[in-house]
């Protein structure tokens, strides 16, 4: 068996749901103090975190990552336990496999191997690894940077491992994310009797203009690297559940995501101005979820771009597509940020899994980059 | 104590909550049989109706109402118990005494004093009574017409004791309403993360614009005799809960209250272009809940007219705004339909109650209604 699979096993049978270690975070700092590291606590509130660094000098090269996973949701829906790694046809399932234990641990495999072929390398080594990048990522990686940012203390290079590829290992690479930005809008009308309609007002009826305007609208075009901005509606809520009753409010929930091409405070201004001049009465609160980031070039894009070449044969793409991540709360700090991990086909559902060939080839391609990097 | 005010209190003691009969269509049998009616049971399945007549003649003055009352609410939220009738500054309280206990009670004695006074009446008197008007209609009145229909018995005049009084008792009589036509929507679309919109496709986007012309269509102008047919959106749900999903549905329920100048037919071809126009991919329910009527002049109007102006001096407004009625299923025989009866300020609210004068004198001119039609 190899190193890199005996350690995911080890970290996916720890039940660790967000913010929920279970024992993670302390697995991986007894390997890496033999190396050398220094480890730190950082735990706020319910969530453990820990900033682990070998090396004094800069530039600091930086695995980011997080330990805690999404609920298994029915567990006998799953073919294998969840929380009990198992191995079959070549792929180890379990929830927590490709998003994101399996990264961790290539990331120890990988600096194992590096330290032990380069004892004297350059700059320093460190891990950010946090137990809630699934839940409301309020103390785990915002926290840490907080700390490191309080003590002028600067990662270079950061390299995320969450799941990025599609396909094969490697073929994506994130090297930045578009921002996001949530409204709650509530409406106001006036509730009523449907046969007497003059006596009320109607918010579905006098909301529906500013919504078709706000679908409708051309946000941005984006650029090279971002798509459009788009707006999406996930949620509207209005009716007392009768079907004679005119609804005195209106709820709806949307949310942006964004491109470099326009900053959140544009988007809340334009928002509000569709908002009047449809006349409508409102409450809006605004959830501000990150700012769009972005890593276009550099030497750990060039780093990690090479080091998959040399490992797979494949030329990777970069992208700023999907989902938020906690790169959103490094990349602001300075640090060049990307994210690279196994492939994300099963992530958050029933069966998570990650081919078993993967985890060695993402532990190779890691190695490599530090190679690149520091060696 | 007036007669009228002891048989209110006798029905409101009764807690008859839709579809419950508690003994009041008994109560009003014991009272009519030895006045000469004949009485018939015609309930069905947990529904109490009765069929009252004196007479085997045309023409057929009838009576309509129910002993079935709404919930009361929270009782705690009552001055006084909603089921023990308390009188309180010249009003008598209790769920059910403006609607329409008070009105059966007044159709009672004026229907004692006139037989008293006319024992060799023309044509014939009857009382159609459900105990289900306020819930879901479909085993009262409309069940009782059927079998009326089905023998040919025909009623000529109808009076049904809904509240139809505004400030003061026989302010308002309604000679119609409109039509009433219900539709559940479900517009459908493709669930999916909002950070991917390419890969779903939003129901509520989609909707927005289809809705908006919806809500600002003018169906029709009303006439004289009825306001302009209205439409009006009472529920709109759609999302999971979840802030980052694009829901794949989004239900709508909406409620035409439709005039004479449009059919229900028209109004689902019209509404069904709409949505076509829009390329929904939907479906539809249709639930019509009455065709409008109407009974614009005839010897039941002048008669109801002559007597609201001879008991109390005033000129009444026939009207045809507001809600549904069992109007709806009688109108549509050929009978001459209209609705009198008191104060409806408190109707289906806390503290529903009823001015006692008003009782007699609307016991005052149910019997001159009487008097005029079949003296």
């Amino acid at each position: 068996m190899s190193r890199t699979l005996d350690l995911t096993i080890d970290l996916i049978n720890r039940k660790s749901v967000t913010p929920e270690d279970a024992g993670c975070q302390d697995m991986m700092a007894n390997i890496l103090k033999p190396l050398g590291f220094e480890i730190e606590d950082l735990s706020f509130a319910d969530t453990k975190n820990i900033w682990a660094r070998k090396g004094t000098e800069a530039p600091v090269f930086c695995f980011a990552g997080h330990t805690d996973v999404v609920p298994s949701g029915p567990e006998q829906n799953w073919q294998t336990p969840p929380f009990k790694a198992t191995e079959k046809d070549g792929y180890i399932h379990g929830r927590g496999a490709a998003d994101m234990k399996g990264s961790l641990a290539a990331m120890l495999v990988a600096t194992e191997n590096f330290v032990k072929a380069n004892p004297q390398h350059k700059g320093s080594i460190a891990f950010l690894i946090t137990s809630d990048e699934e839940g409301p990522f309020i103390n785990g990686t915002t926290k840490v940077i907080d700390t490191l940012e309080a003590r002028n203390e600067k990662i270079t290079w950061c390299l995320v491992g969450e799941p990025s590829s599609t396909d094969l290992v490697g073929d994506i690479v994130k090297n930045g994310r578009r921002g996001s930005l949530t409204g709650d809008l509530l409406v106001k009308g006036i509730q009523g009797h449907v046969a007497y309609p003059h006596l009320a007002r109607n918010p579905i009826h006098e909301s529906t203009l500013a919504l078709a305007e706000l679908a409708n609208t051309q946000w941005d075009k984006g650029n090279d690297s971002f798509p459009a901005t788009s707006f999406q509606i996930s949620n509207i809520n209005g009716g007392t559940g009768a079907g004679n009753v005119i609804p005195g409010e209106l709820k709806i929930c949307f949310n942006f995501r964004f491109s470099t091409e326009v900053t959140d405070q544009q988007l809340i201004t334009r928002t509000l101005q569709v908002l009047d001049a449809h006349k409508l009465d409102y409450d809006i609160d605004w959830t501000f979820n990150g700012q769009p980031f972005l890593t276009d070039s550099g030497k750990l894009v060039e780093a990690t771009q090479q080091a998959i070449k040399g490992c797979t044969g494949r030329e990777t793409v970069l992208s700023t597509a999907g989902g938020t991540s906690d790169g959103r709360f490094i990349a602001p700090t300075g640090a060049q940020v990307i994210e690279l991990g196994p492939v994300n086909a099963t992530i958050h559902k029933i069966d998570e899994c990650v081919k078993i060939d993967d985890l060695d080839t993402l532990a190779d391609i890691y190695q490599d980059i530090l190679q690149r990097l520091l060696a």
